[in-house]
């Protein structure tokens, strides 16, 4: 069976290292000291590895069984459920007014990764209620407010978002939902909502579904959909719950994995629901709720890149085969640990030099949304609304990847069901899909992030790289090993954005046709950048005399791995975008 | 439910157009004229889309099952396989004295495709038998021959491979497994086999294991393996059946795929064998085996992406989701097809191109095979054997990738297993692991098949791609659209194998470090190569008046895309060989 090791001390350096939490004026981040933030992060962390991990091949195995209308979900999930709820987990980051901790972002993105990682499928059920409360709270009435998010903070109920219909995922417009004005501000929504994540399950008292609908005689299309809140169990008004909603879990899905999080196909007849936000403006209010999923996805992207990686350095220290080429390094054994092989090395050194990299890059992503949030920081928001798609869809592809690779560090094995590897892959896989396509990414990203306002965004990320290098420039550290690298794939990425610009005015298709490429490239810039600030702070460690100069020079190895190994990978983009839209575009729809 | 064309047209293109095979003067390749080339695929492809590829879903859903000893395979699986057999369709290319039809291999690698495609799992149950017959008429006596290769031709008996054990896989030097002699030429075999696919099952009246085992008293590690002949049931002098053997299924495996064959632990308890070629010369007569099967997972990869891409396009068709930039086209429906989308057909074209030149690329690596067992050409020989570790391990790295591109333009239905889509990525996984990891592949590839015979095999590729660069130096069509591309990538390759040679004579890690990147360096500059020789031919088909002229300019379009698109990742794969041994080596053990 698979393990899972709390990263603690990796996080501590992204937190307190690289993103110097503690020293930044962001309300709240003065409470980030280092030891508080290790003293969270070890309590995440052993609530995790010994409780969530254990579940998540059983999770995997039995899954969530529907029987006479309720979802039974695995063994042992409901005391874990328990058990997070009662160290206050769900509500770490939510307002204190609310049950919440009021924690920054940042901490909850450190301590979620810990939770995706050791369970993805479990840590759905509270990932997407606190999504669902995050949604409440920024556009609910206060009473609103106060009869779902207290109880949502607290898991006692859990939330859902409702928008795939089985015509219709990435086109909304076409939806089929409908919400009938029942004169007393409420409505009856009727419909079919399908790949409803927790949709139904037996670990809550309620569950609060936020649902898209039309109401009749709206706008045609998007324009025409509203968000309403469809509790399970109607709300009495002393908060007591009451008659059962007419909404009802019609099947759960066979899927290729996160078995453990029941998939259900919702069924809404004449449920009462009450507008969530504006009529007719249901997409934006949904999209609060969709951008912290987005990152809450290209965390489990890594997250499930990391326990990979974990088991397959595990297998590759104890498995013995073959032998070193450059010598025996077991000589009194019947062979060397796979780890002495050249190609396992690069293969744990892109999984190594992408997880750490990924981690920072996340953090600095939820860095930047409490500076918004908290500071009322608008560059920062401008820049996290342009890395979003870019969080969600190259840390999914990624760290899909990368639990392919270390399911093949285990060989034959790693096919196995009973190693555990092949969960991890088919798990992260879902990552890619869901909350938006990594296609649909690539088409925010270019076709509208990189452009809004006047494309300023784009280029205070330049700036930010720039700027680095400059400072930096006399470091003889980073020089060469790092800054070099960075400054020629910014290159790239500037070159392309610059294609998009010149080629996108006379035909949107040769921007579209290198969106996927971009995205990847503008991917790999960030991790680069991630990796040279990285550098910097492990230097600035060892510079100044820390203890620990093992850790500290291991980063310094794996940024160089990253930097000399995986950039590279810059220019190929470069060269596919510049090969603009014919090669994509030239064939007939009967031709392929 | 996915369904499967046949893509015959596809492959005659490539059997007549490109490989010209019925103009070759290799033995028995005079019979293979278009007409019965064709009337051969298309029986073959009647035989794998109407009865293997409906069992393909049942296979994955049902799996096999073992009770009391006997593995039953899922319901239908024993027909078809009686089909198969009266279709004669095992015996392809085996030769007719022992009842098969003497067809070339490039023949029955073309059929090959289309029985992989349609039921990966299903096929290996023959494809194993095929193998094993092959190492029996390949190193057995003429009476070993004559007892079991045409009972295995007819597939009667079926025959499965022996190798790994729980502690050893790559490293067979580890095996424990014994072999007694008997004084009557016969040996007594103890041992535990495991991931021994088609080891148990009901589809057959025999099964035919050859088993890799120690003789007690003979050399260490794998200078002491030698092969046996292990029957499930005795064979009398009459070839009449006698009683069990020592040899039972322990249990079958639960995995993340090809869920249709059984993967069994096979116990070997004083079981009887027979030597099949020399003592202690096992690994010699194994490798015709593996050698024939590494070709044939190469396949495996080229098929799932095949049948995968195949499925992608029909729903990329069908699914209307969201409007073409440029404008409706489909006014009159809700929205248009997702195949308007630059990004679907940056995915299908990824597809598409891959397949298609990956064809190629195994169909001449056949008429390579034929060229060196049929016509004694040692220089084809050679060259076949440097690529058959980048048939097998590029072939099934990009078939995975593809059927994962496949699988996303399915969106959130991709992921539910109803679709089919789910299967081809986890079928398709396998390949990349078994019969040789391709990270054995590429040691394979680097350690010795790149210096084999000084060099001269690797120089012979690069005469043969210089040379086609020469000789049409003058053609229009050609000439910056691909032979440009190819020589760029092509020098890539060279630089990389000219680092090998002066870095490797050093430290032999910085060679090891990059033999990943240089197996798939080397397979995209031949799909290159092939791209540019099927560019070429479609080109010679329109001048010359063809009458399916959309046929050949899509065979062009798809080159081309090829050729600006997936080429340059070869400068990619060259940076990071360059960068050498140690970004990947400077970690000790304990740092990862």
């Amino acid at each position: 069976m698979p393990s899972y090791t709390p990263p603690t001390k990796d996080l501590q350096f992204v937190l307190q290292d690289v993103l110097k939490v503690s020293q930044s004026d962001t309300p709240g981040y003065a409470d980030l000291e280092a030891d508080f933030t290790a003293a969270v992060l070890d309590e995440a962390g052993k609530l995790t590895s010994q409780v969530l991990a254990p579940l998540n091949a059983v999770g995997d195995r039995q899954g969530c069984v529907l029987e006479n209308g309720v979802v039974r979900t695995p063994e042992g999930f409901k005391d874990a459920f328990e058990q997070v709820k009662q160290g206050g987990w769900p509500a770490l980051d939510l307002p204190e007014e609310y049950g919440g901790q009021n924690m920054p972002y940042v901490l909850g993105t450190a301590v979620g990764e810990m939770f995706s990682a050791s369970n993805m499928a479990f840590t759905m059920y509270q990932g997407l209620t606190h999504g669902a409360a995050s949604a409440i709270l920024a556009h609910g009435t206060d009473q609103q407010k106060a009869t779902y998010v207290p109880k949502m903070a607290a898991c006692d109920w859990t939330g859902t978002m409702n928008l795939t219909e089985p015509h219709c995922g990435t086109d909304l417009g076409l939806m089929r939902t409908r919400a009938e004005p029942q004169g007393d501000g409420s409505y009856k929504i009727t419909g079919t909502k399908i790949f409803i994540s927790a949709g139904e399950h037996d670990m809550a008292d309620n569950i609060i579904h936020l649902v898209l609908a039309k109401i009749p005689g709206g706008p045609e299309g998007i324009k025409g959909v509203s968000l309403f809140i469809v509790p399970k169990f109607m709300v009495n008004e002393d908060g007591s719950l009451g008659a059962r909603n007419g909404v009802a879990c019609g099947n759960i899905e066979e899927k290729m994995g996160i078995h453990g999080n029941s998939t259900c196909v919702m069924n809404y007849e004449e449920a009462t629901g009450y507008l969530l936000g504006e009529e007719h403006k249901g997409m934006r209010a949904m999209f609060t709720m969709m951008n912290e999923a987005r990152i809450g996805v290209g965390m489990q992207g890594l997250s499930q890149a990391e326990v990979a990686y974990q088991n397959a350095v595990e297998y590759a220290r104890e498995r013995l085969q073959g032998r070193d080429v450059t010598g025996d390094q077991n000589p009194d054994g019947p062979a060397d640990p796979l780890i002495v092989h050249p190609d396992i090395r690069r293969s744990l050194m892109d999984q190594k030099s992408f997880v750490e990299g990924a981690r920072a890059f996340l953090l600095w992503g939820a860095q930047l949304i409490d500076r918004s949030h908290r500071g009322g920081d608008e560059a920062a928001e401008g820049l996290v609304s342009l890395m979003t798609p870019v969080i969600k869809g190259f840390l999914t592809d990624q760290g899909f990847d990368m639990t392919v690779l270390a399911q093949q560090v285990y060989g034959g094995h790693g096919y196995i069901e009973e190693t555990g590897m092949s969960q991890f892959a088919r798990d992260a896989r879902i990552a890619m899909i869901y909350e938006g396509a990594n296609g649909v990414q690539a088409l925010d990203l270019v076709g509208r992030k990189l452009a809004q306002d006047g494309g300023k965004h784009v280029m205070a990320f330049f700036e930010i790289v720039k700027a680095f290098i400059k400072e930096n420039g006399d470091n003889e550290v980073l020089k060469d090993d790092f800054l070099e690298p960075l400054k020629e794939a910014s290159k790239h990425l500037q070159a392309a954005a610059m294609f998009f610009m010149q080629q996108g005015m006379k035909n949107p298709n040769a921007a579209l046709a290198g969106s996927y490429d971009f995205m990847h490239l503008f991917g790999h810039v960030c991790l680069g950048l991630m990796w040279v600030r990285s550098a910097k702070a492990a230097q600035e460690a060892l510079d100044a005399g820390a203890s620990d100069t093992d850790f500290y020079k291991t980063k310094l190895k794996t940024g160089r791995y990253y930097m000399a190994r995986r950039l590279p990978a810059t220019a190929m983009h470069l060269a596919r975008i510049e090969s603009g839209a014919e090669p994509v575009m030239s064939m007939a729809s009967d031709e392929f």
